[in-house]
């Protein structure tokens, strides 16, 4: 960041204050009552920088349900396991559709075009369970959250896991029909229940910030040094969130944002500044494309003031 | 470019050497003669820098049909024309589908989803036209290209174009198809005439990667200064590339390159390494997207040796 | 027809003036201004049968636009000029999709399912149009529905025509996406030509009804004893209507009617009892599927009263 | 029957040792082991006249596992228990799509095209259970099938069913998606199920043939002279069966055969003369759309030497 720019936390303040008075708030998922119920006039913004430094705004503590943010995550985790053999499950092309739709399976034989749809995410998940019980690999992916964020407190919503279980016909059609192309391995109730609990994270943007970070700076937190992933798989991570990331939305992200990012329909957005920063954003209206609709438009006000877009300045 | 970073000649004389080399050299395009005729041995890659320096290899002054690359300057002439409401006549997401398609067009009632798409880009041209005689339309854009890389000298070819129109078949499906909807205001003859032509514009590889600075460098060209769209236009058309650029290979652009670009069906690939440099490649063959298969690669490795891509160092 | 079965012109009468008096009359088509300008009020019913007699209520010698209608007779005349080769450029299954619609033909590569969604009957008219004028074509398929109907007076409206050639944006996109896949062979003007004057012909239900005889007799006109068509061809036309006859209408009108039949836009159906009856129908009103309202509702009536299903008694 | 008419069981015979010597016998179904081991050189030919006359050529009393055709039963069952208001769960147009597809169900918002394929009769089902327990729902099919071929010898193959559960990953997918639309108002597992279990009944050509008789005559069997629906009813059905009882090949076995008919995966076909005879063929061989290669073939034959199409003499 060079000195002529503002201050990162002014920033994030004045906008988490714009924000906050915004009496549109787009429209809170209503799927599952645990979403339902949620305080639309909620917000929070957090953006860590190189160095380390957290600037955050407004309820930057409050947990929230991670939900589909939590596939980045997931993808990270299957390709450590499985390197580019992952591709074979699931294709790196934008889908056009809505998050949820089949019609694409049918016609590519039951390979999900990218990992962020639902039908992606489910596969990539069930890569992760491959020789293992669920109950190891949703353990394993809370550990992996835990440890990126570095916060050993982040728990599963057991709750929104029951209720996602409860009511998710439209993804068990989606493993069902994978599983009749072989793209499914394990029996489709262990991989949907894995899939149901790493969605029902429930996570802060503070501690979203932080677990996004080994994006930000070549797959390693600059802080420890550790090192999560190579920079060709960060980059490429950053590539399939920007592609992928907002579902039928993603286009208008990237035009408007210019940043790669991933969205939840719990109304958070993390985002990724390659070698400047990592944001998360939480508003828990939705847009009709099923992304936070005061979230983008947060993200949209921070790169544009900071001059931030990966596309120019 | 930091002072480590390795010579940008000598890259790109490196890469030029190594692709001349590959026995793999994909398929070119045949559906006219004249595209069907040209020498798959050929290549060229041309790189310039902030400060103007010309790195060339290979073919560099050699002209070729630039085809779809010239969407990328009738949508900026479009948008200077008429602003945000081309948004009207053509949307912003990525397709999912094949350059051709006609499946999304009759879903979204005529409105294609990008302006890349043949039907996007036929859609632009129709706002180009409107209100002008298809001769103008063509003076105009042509002018544009000669403006936008300095150089007088780039004509169209008259026998492509002709042949383009004589066996366009389903360009001009796609264009009634959107009149049916009266998303195409013009006569369609006259808008598919100026689209011919102006996919019909041959160029070399230096004149490309000339016309493509003011999009590295926040709608400027940092020689002259002149400024040719805004900071926010340019990142926006860098975004739309990036999303849309390469059909349903444009997120295994992104993924293996990691830069906003552009393909043409004749071989070309124009790409943007935002504050870096503007980049334009060249090899006839094309892979099963039809997309420059050697292009492709040549980016690939010319973002890995010099560390440019967006998504990351 | 049995003793018992109730007098045929006194059926006929009692449900045209059932018809005349209904408030629900359908939607007019209003692309074309010489269909917007048509009075909803009218309706004509004629029925043929076997030996002749004609029972005719309504506006029975009222010319109407044979729209679509006309595609059953360019069906008999191809096949009687190539037989089965016919098949080669177009199929026999039901759509599935409504009757301008162009996504299937991207899915099997330029080949319509069926003769009578609009690009099958334009594939048929260009079979019909190969080696000749489109002057001699018109003529051919004009004379053609004059023998079959017995009367000279019949002809083409040419404001019609004239009219579908200058909106018909759709239909020239569906001819030219076909060419592009070689599935059209004359240039897409005189194919388009011909087919746009053939759904322009004008004629009464009388002269419908007397021309479509020879399908409900096993191809011949039982009057003249002339031979039209094969019984086997003529039992396959049928089949064809009934699958395929009223777009995505068609499960609609086999439930209901129980006939084999052919709408056209004008309003009108012409319909099949075979061995007892040829029927035509007109009502300009159109239901949401671009069939005639009244006229199904009608057919539906007779079929009931006459026990005339193919279905059961 | 006309005295002109040939003998019925000499027919019969002709065709089924015609079919006996036939190389071409399709490919048997494979997805699950107990259709795979089926002989591919078994044929049956089963024609029951008005008066009850029974024809009958090969293997007449071999049971197979009827799957699809159970459909045509649930179906009646379904209409009589809720009697037009099915028609809020399923549609009645063909779908233009193979027996499985998940395409049409998307855009259609979880409703089936029609009872036939595999969605539409998972609806079907559902209804069919609405208030019971699988068990009682199962029991009820089979009596039913029991009732109407007057043989209470007919069971169901647990086997085969405890297979298609074990395999029918495509059908979970159906009908979670429906469920997830509120189409289908039981547990999936419980209306799954029951689905298999009806497939799963084995039947032979002649116990099919007697129990598709009141198709053929109005509603009635003509010899106990018990109404098993409405003539109206009776009719309806059979007008589905031919517009959708062939899944993607009904227009071709309408075009070919043109009867009523309905077949399934085991290789059985029932087909309907209405007013002449109720028929059963099985052939275990398939065509590329799922239906008897020579079960088609054979009733092609019949039709064609007894004049007994519905579209002509």
């Amino acid at each position: 960041m060079s000195k002529a720019a503002p201050d990162l936390q002014t920033v994030v303040t004045e906008i988490a204050e714009e924000m906050a008075q915004r009496p549109d708030r787009g429209e809170v998922a209503t799927y599952i009552p645990e979403l339902a119920g949620v305080d639309p006039n909620q917000f929070a913004l957090v953006v860590v920088d190189a160095d380390g430094n957290i600037a955050a705004g407004g309820d930057a503590d409050v947990p929230f349900s991670i939900q589909s943010i939590s596939k980045v995550f997931t993808l990270t985790l299957a390709l450590g396991m499985v390197g580019d053999r992952l591709w074979k499950h699931v294709g790196r092309e934008p889908s056009g559709n809505p998050f949820n739709s089949i019609v694409q399976l049918e016609r590519e034989r039951g390979v999900p075009r990218n990992p962020f749809i639902n039908a992606g995410a489910i596969a990539v998940t069930d890569v992760i369970l491959s020789g293992h019980q669920p109950r190891e690999a949703i353990g394993e992916i809370l550990r992996f959250m835990q440890f990126l964020s570095g916060d050993n407190s982040i728990v599963i919503d057991e709750t929104v896991a029951a209720s996602e279980k409860r009511t998710g016909f439209r993804n068990t059609a989606l493993a069902n029909y994978m599983k009749s192309f072989g793209v499914i391995n394990n029996p489709v109730d262990f991989t949907l229940g894995v899939y149901f609990h790493h969605c029902a994270i429930a996570m802060s943007c503070r501690q979203l910030a932080m677990a996004t970070r080994f994006l930000a700076y070549s797959g390693r937190n600059p802080s420890t040094g550790l090192s999560v992933v190579s920079s060709e798989r960060a980059r490429r991570i950053n590539a399939l969130m920007l592609m992928c990331g907002h579902y039928d939305g993603s286009g208008e992200f990237a035009y408007r944002v210019g940043l790669p990012g991933k969205s939840g329909v719990g109304g958070g957005i993390i985002a990724v500044a390659p070698g400047k920063a990592s944001i998360a954003v939480w508003a828990p209206g939705l847009d009709h494309h099923g992304n936070s609709h005061l979230g983008r438009i947060a993200l949209e006000e921070l790169t544009r003031r900071l001059g931030w877009s990966i596309f120019g300045t």
